[in-house]
C-alpha cells in the first residue's frame, strides 16, 4: 500500500489529489486546491467525500502554498508525512527534451524551468511546486509527466510549420501539442474496449479543447500547436484561423500584440460568437433558437469535422472516436451534432446512451462502422500511475 | 462572331488574352503581359501561337500598360477597336458586396476600389485597369470576375471565425477564400464528368495553394481564408499555423509586424522548409532523397490530407477529387503521394494516367470507390465565358 499526492501547479493556483494504491487498486482519499496564490484572498480546500473543508491563508508562493496543503492533509487523510511515498507532478511543457515522464532530479528541475520561455504561465510555476515539495520532503521520490509528451511521437510531416527552417531549428516553434495526459488515457481506455490498438480519434473537449489521432498507442497528428491557442474552436479561445489575421488586427485596429494575444485567448471562440463560454450556457440557448448560440453551435462542430476527418485521412482509417473532459463528457448535443454529420462513415448515434453521463460508455448503435465512445478524463490517475511506475 | 479581350491586373502586372467567340466556341488568338508597371524596365509582350514579340516601353501606372497592349493587338490580331465586343476583369476581392460576376458601373468600380482594404495590392490595380479601358474604349461593355465569389456561397459555420463578434460584424474579418473562378470552373468540369453535381473536393495546387468543397454546384468550405496566407502549404506562404506564432515571433525576435508578414508570405512554405519553392524544384530533390526536400514534401502532403479528410467530413462523404493548376496539374509525385495514402477510401491510383500531362484525364482505377481527376485550369475561359453571358 503507497499514498502518493499528485499535484497540477497552475500559475496561481494548485490542484492536488492524495491517492491510495492497492495493487491495481487506486482510491482517491482527498482533493482540493489552493487558489489566489500570490493574490489577496487566497485559501485551501480539502475535500473528503462528500465533505469539504475551506482554510483561508496567505499564500504568497506556491511554497506556502505546498505547506498549507500538507498541513490540510496532516489533518485527517496523512497521520504523518512519513506515510507519503511520492509526489506526481503535471507539467504543461516538456518541449523536446521530455518525450516521457521522468524522475526528478535538479538537472530535470532546471531543464522545466530553461522551458519557461515555450510556456511561460505554467512552468515556472510547476517548478516552484517541485522545488516546495523538495524543501518540505527532501528525500521524497517525486515524477514530472507532461502535456507534451504523448505528441512527441508525431513524425515533422505532422509538427513542422512551413515557417522558414530556423525557425523550428533555432527558435523551437513547432506544433508540441497539449492535453497530452488526457489523450493517453482515454486512447488507452479505447483501445482496450475495441480489442486491439487500432486508430483511434481523441476528442479531448474542455474549455480549452484538442483532438488528436493515435495509431497504435501513439500520436500521429494533434490540433493544438505551438500553444495551446491553436486548433479547435474553445470557450475562449479562437483555434486556427488565418495567421494574417492577429497582424491585421495590430495593422488596422491599434492593438499591441499582447492585446491581440488576450483578444484571441480570452474574448474569443464560443464566448466571442455568443457571449458565453460554458458549454452548458451555449447548448441550452442553442435549443431555444438564440441566433449568436446557434452561429456558435454550428462553427463550433463544423470546426470539429474538419479535424476529425482531417485525422482520418492522416490515419487513413478509424477505429473509434472518444469524447472526454467537460464538453466531451456531458455536451449530449455536442456529441449528437458531430456524430449525426459522421453518418457517412456507417455510424449511427444510440440516442439512449448519449443522454447517460459520468460514466464510460458507447455512444454509437451496434451495427456503426466506427465506435463512438465517451470516456471520462482521469488526468491525476494517470499521473499516479507514472509516479507508481517509475518510483516502484 | 465576337472578340473578347481578359485582363487580369495584378500590383505590378496586366496579363491579357484575346478569344474569338463563336457560339459555345472560345480561341485565344493572342496573349501577353505588360510587367514591371511603375518600376524601371517594363515592357509588354504578345504571344500569338508560338510567335513571340516583346516591346520594351515605360509603363508608368495601368493606364499606359493598357494603352500599350491595345497597340500590340492592333499590330495584328485586330484590324480596329471596333471588333472589340467586351473586356472582362478578374478581381481579387468583391467581399460580400459581390456573390457573381457584374457588369462594371461607376458604382462597381467605387465598391471595388472599397474593398482594397481588404486587397491592398490586387484591388487597386483591377479598379485601375477598369478605368484604363473605360478611358481608350469608353463605350465598351466590360464585366469583372471576383475570385471570392464562388465561395460566397459558404454558410455561417464555415465563413465566421471564432473571434469577438464584431471582428466580423464591423472589421469584416470572415473568411472569404481565393481562386473561386478557378475552383468553379474545375469542379464544373468534373460534375460533368461524373454525371453528376455530387459532393466534390477541387485542389487547385499552384505556388498560392487553396482547396475547396463543393456539394450541388456550391462551394461548403475552403482553405484559404481571410487572406491568400491561410490554409495549405504553399510555394512560400505557410498556410495555417497556430495564431500566436506571429505574436511570438514579434515578441521575441525584434520583428515588426510588417516583417513578419513577409517572413509568413514570402520566405515560408516549400521554400522557407527546403530552400525551393517551385514544386519541379522540390520533386526532383524528393527523388533524390534531399532531407529537406523530403522533410518539405511530407509536410506538404501531410496538410493537403488534413484539408481533403476534412472536406469529406464536412461534405458528408466524396465523389471526385480533382488536382488542378500548377502543382496540380503537373506534380505528378504529389498526386502520387496524395493518393496512395487515400486509399482507405477504396482509391486506387492509375500510374500510367498520372504521368500524362496537359490534359483532362482521370487518374484513380476504374474499380476506385470515389474518381480521382487531373483538369487543366482556364481561368481566362471562365472570364471569357461570363463576360458573354453578362453582356450579350
Amino acid at each position: 500500500m503507497k499514498k502518493i499526492l499528485v499535484l497540477n501547479s497552475g500559475s496561481s493556483s494548485l490542484k492536488y489529489q492524495l491517492f491510495n494504491v492497492e495493487g491495481e487498486n487506486y482510491d482517491v482519499l482527498a482533493k482540493g486546491v489552493a487558489d489566489r496564490i500570490g493574490i489577496h484572498g487566497s485559501f485551501v480546500t480539502l475535500k473528503i467525500g462528500d465533505n469539504k473543508q475551506t482554510k483561508n491563508v496567505e499564500l504568497p508562493t506556491h511554497t506556502e502554498a505546498i505547506g498549507e496543503v500538507l498541513n490540510m492533509l496532516l489533518s485527517g487523510p496523512l497521520k504523518s508525512m512519513d506515510e507519503l511515498s511520492a509526489v506526481g507532478h503535471r507539467v504543461v511543457h516538456g518541449g523536446e527534451i521530455f518525450k516521457t515522464s521522468a524522475v526528478v532530479n535538479e538537472k530535470v528541475i532546471e531543464e522545466i524551468e530553461q522551458l519557461s520561455e515555450l510556456a511561460p504561465l505554467h512552468n515556472p510555476a510547476s517548478a516552484a511546486g517541485i522545488r516546495a515539495v523538495k524543501k518540505f520532503l527532501p528525500d521524497i521520490p517525486q515524477v514530472v509527466v507532461f502535456d507534451t509528451a504523448f505528441h512527441q511521437t508525431m513524425e515533422k510531416e505532422a509538427f513542422l510549420y512551413a515557417l522558414p527552417k530556423e525557425q523550428y531549428t533555432e527558435h523551437k516553434i513547432r506544433r508540441y501539442g497539449f492535453h497530452g495526459t488526457s489523450h493517453a488515457y482515454v486512447a488507452g481506455k479505447a483501445a482496450e474496449l475495441i480489442g486491439k490498438k487500432g486508430k483511434i480519434i481523441t476528442c479531448h473537449l474542455g474549455n480549452g479543447a484538442s483532438i488528436t489521432a493515435v495509431e497504435n498507442g501513439k500520436c500521429m497528428d494533434t490540433s493544438m500547436g505551438f500553444t495551446p491557442l491553436a486548433g479547435v474552436v474553445m470557450g475562449t479561445r479562437c483555434g486556427d484561423i488565418d495567421p494574417y489575421i492577429p497582424l491585421y488586427i495590430i495593422k488596422t485596429q491599434n492593438k499591441t500584440p499582447d492585446e491581440v494575444n488576450t483578444l484571441m485567448n480570452k474574448q474569443s471562440g464560443m464566448f466571442g460568437l455568443c457571449g458565453f463560454s460554458d458549454n452548458r450556457d451555449v447548448e441550452a440557448r442553442y435549443l431555444q433558437g438564440e441566433p449568436d448560440a446557434v452561429d456558435a453551435m454550428n462553427v463550433y462542430i463544423h470546426t470539429l469535422l474538419r479535424f476529425i476527418g482531417g485525422y482520418i485521412a492522416v490515419l487513413g482509417g478509424v477505429d473509434a472516436i472518444v469524447f472526454t473532459a467537460g464538453v466531451g463528457e456531458n455536451g449530449s448535443v455536442v456529441r449528437k451534432m458531430v456524430v449525426e454529420r459522421l453518418a457517412y462513415l456507417g455510424i449511427k448515434l444510440n440516442e439512449e446512451n448519449n443522454q447517460k453521463r459520468g460514466e464510460t460508455i458507447e455512444i454509437s448503435t451496434s451495427d456503426s462502422k466506427v465506435r463512438v465512445f465517451v470516456i471520462p478524463t482521469d488526468e491525476e490517475l494517470m499521473i499516479a500511475k507514472d509516479t507508481m511506475r517509475l518510483v516502484f
